[in-house]
């Protein structure tokens, strides 16, 4: 199977009349703002559509929806077309299934590498560094007259699965249409805003805890942090919000692996692992139960945290060298 | 007067044999990656050329020197040219002042609002992103073929000073010339890196001992923090590095105001304001005997941090209405 074209897109959304757009669980900046724009074009176009979730907005990221989501799984009766958005694996709108595969025609747009063809149209691009990217071709194949709340609505599906035109899946194409954006009187700067400066105080203090219970191995190479559910029910935090903690231990110069140990509620340890250059931590985390990539990957191990922590300690000083 | 055209400043560096190249003091990404990659270019073009600098290399931005700086304030005796890039003021390269006088000729390229025109050639361009947009123009005008070596150099001097894309001066030209950069095979990522993944870890170590004494006033609309030199002593770290604490508090849901108290080594309260959309803090600043920007500005105060904390508790009450 391959990709349709732009065209053939438009022609199938031109051809429908009631569309819902589906994305991911744990909706990110890319998911929401993608489908948000292709929502407010497809209005446009004069289509009966909306955003259908299961689950919550994040706060930072609710500005992008203006009176699109919905969590009512009634909407629309009888439904013309399925559209999920920067996902490609059913099981990441699981409580949606249903409704997703009830409606006449299904169609696909994504960027990760594991998406299998699963829709009856479909357009899946590896390279793209977002579908932020994608959306705004599709755009344009369907002659939308992009506006600024589009354009705002890209650039936020753009920036922040590039991490900000820093991250290596950034290309020459990406800031080309970061470039074309401006030609609607984007700002930038405000979405920028809406992201980055809505940080919960929550998270800031749980960050703090962690970076507290730093160690270091091997003349500082080495790096290792934990979070218990003790330190997130002082600071009020949750758990998704030590997320960022593991990048934040690699950035430190001279360190070339971090280890982040998390106490689940089952009482195990979720390990996250990053290297910055040269330790391929897919093979650390393959040696303890896991896997990932060479720069990020992971395990859960069942024992206490104490015996993690030192266990960690010895991994990292032997891959280290 | 008025700005050259790139043409003519073309000429200018055609006809000169020797040149020295200016950053300003505290040199940042800019300063030092515009002075980086027109050294390259200029080396490359038979010129005998160097980065003459009075203090320090940060860390993080070493990677840019490829044996462009140098301290020796007798280097090249004849100097047909002098360029101060990113700055527009001799004070700003002060120990250096008399050699910049000592040339030929003098040549200012830069984007500072401040700047005026003191050189015998100038090219002001306050609306330029960053002064690594201006040198990306020169490099054209001088038909230099660029190499992947001096596009990364452009990518970091345009990737700090916009925030990574974020700031409001980046604009369409921004992300025209950031796409062009990829012709040349940057790896913006290999960048990034080295410039964001080199954090001392002292800077980490106070930067959780100021987020500490956090203190909100106003239902957590304003925000307020400190550091000692205690507080320095303890963590190994510099001042300097407390610099984005103020804007990390401004990042907090909720926070209109931050304010940011910093005890000098002379016992005063150098204060560092912060508003994200409302609060006029030049205004603030100015009640206090400071000044700067609606959204960034700054004062100091001879009292002690105990007076200056509940001042300026009491200031953000007021200001926050």
């Amino acid at each position: 199977m391959k990709n349709n074209t732009f065209e053939e897109l438009a022609a199938v959304l031109a051809a429908a009349e009631t569309i819902l757009i589906y994305p991911h669980v744990n909706m990110d900046g890319d998911a929401l703002g993608s489908a948000a724009a292709l929502c407010r074009a497809l209005r446009q176009a004069g289509k009966e559509c909306h955003i259908l979730i299961e689950d919550g907005i994040p706060a930072n990221l609710a500005f992008l929806d203006q009176g699109y989501c919905t969590f009512d799984q009634h909407i629309l009766t009888d439904v013309d077309l399925s559209i999920c958005v920067d996902c490609g694996d059913p099981s990441r709108f699981e409580k949606r299934q249903e409704k997703f595969a009830a409606a006449k025609h299904s169609l696909c747009l994504d960027h990760h590498s594991t998406t299998v063809y699963h829709c009856d149209y479909n357009y899946v691009d590896k390279e793209a560094a977002a579908t932020g990217e994608l959306i705004y071709k599709l755009l344009q194949a369907m002659h939308t007259e992009l506006d600024r709340e589009m354009g705002e609505a890209i650039f936020a599906a753009i920036t922040t699965d590039t991490g900000n035109f820093q991250y290596s899946n950034t290309r020459k194409e990406t800031h080309q249409i970061a470039a074309s954006l401006y030609d609607v009187g984007i700002d930038a700067n405000r979405v920028s805003v809406e992201i980055y400066e809505n940080m919960r105080i929550e998270k800031m203090l749980i960050e703090n805890l962690v970076l507290a219970t730093m160690s270091t191995v091997a003349g500082g190479q080495g790096i290792i942090a934990y979070v218990t559910q003790d330190m997130l029910k002082e600071s009020g935090a949750l758990m998704e919000e030590t997320e960022s903690v593991v990048q934040r231990l690699r950035s430190i110069a001279g360190v070339e692996v971090a280890a982040f140990l998390k106490e689940t509620t089952d009482g195990r340890i979720k390990v996250s692992l990053r290297s910055k250059q040269r330790v391929d931590v897919a093979e650390l985390a393959a040696q303890l139960g896991g896997g990932g990539h060479i720069r990020a990957a992971g395990c859960t191990l069942s024992c206490s945290l104490t015996e993690a922590f030192d266990l960690l300690k010895e991994k990292l000083i032997d891959s280290i060298g």
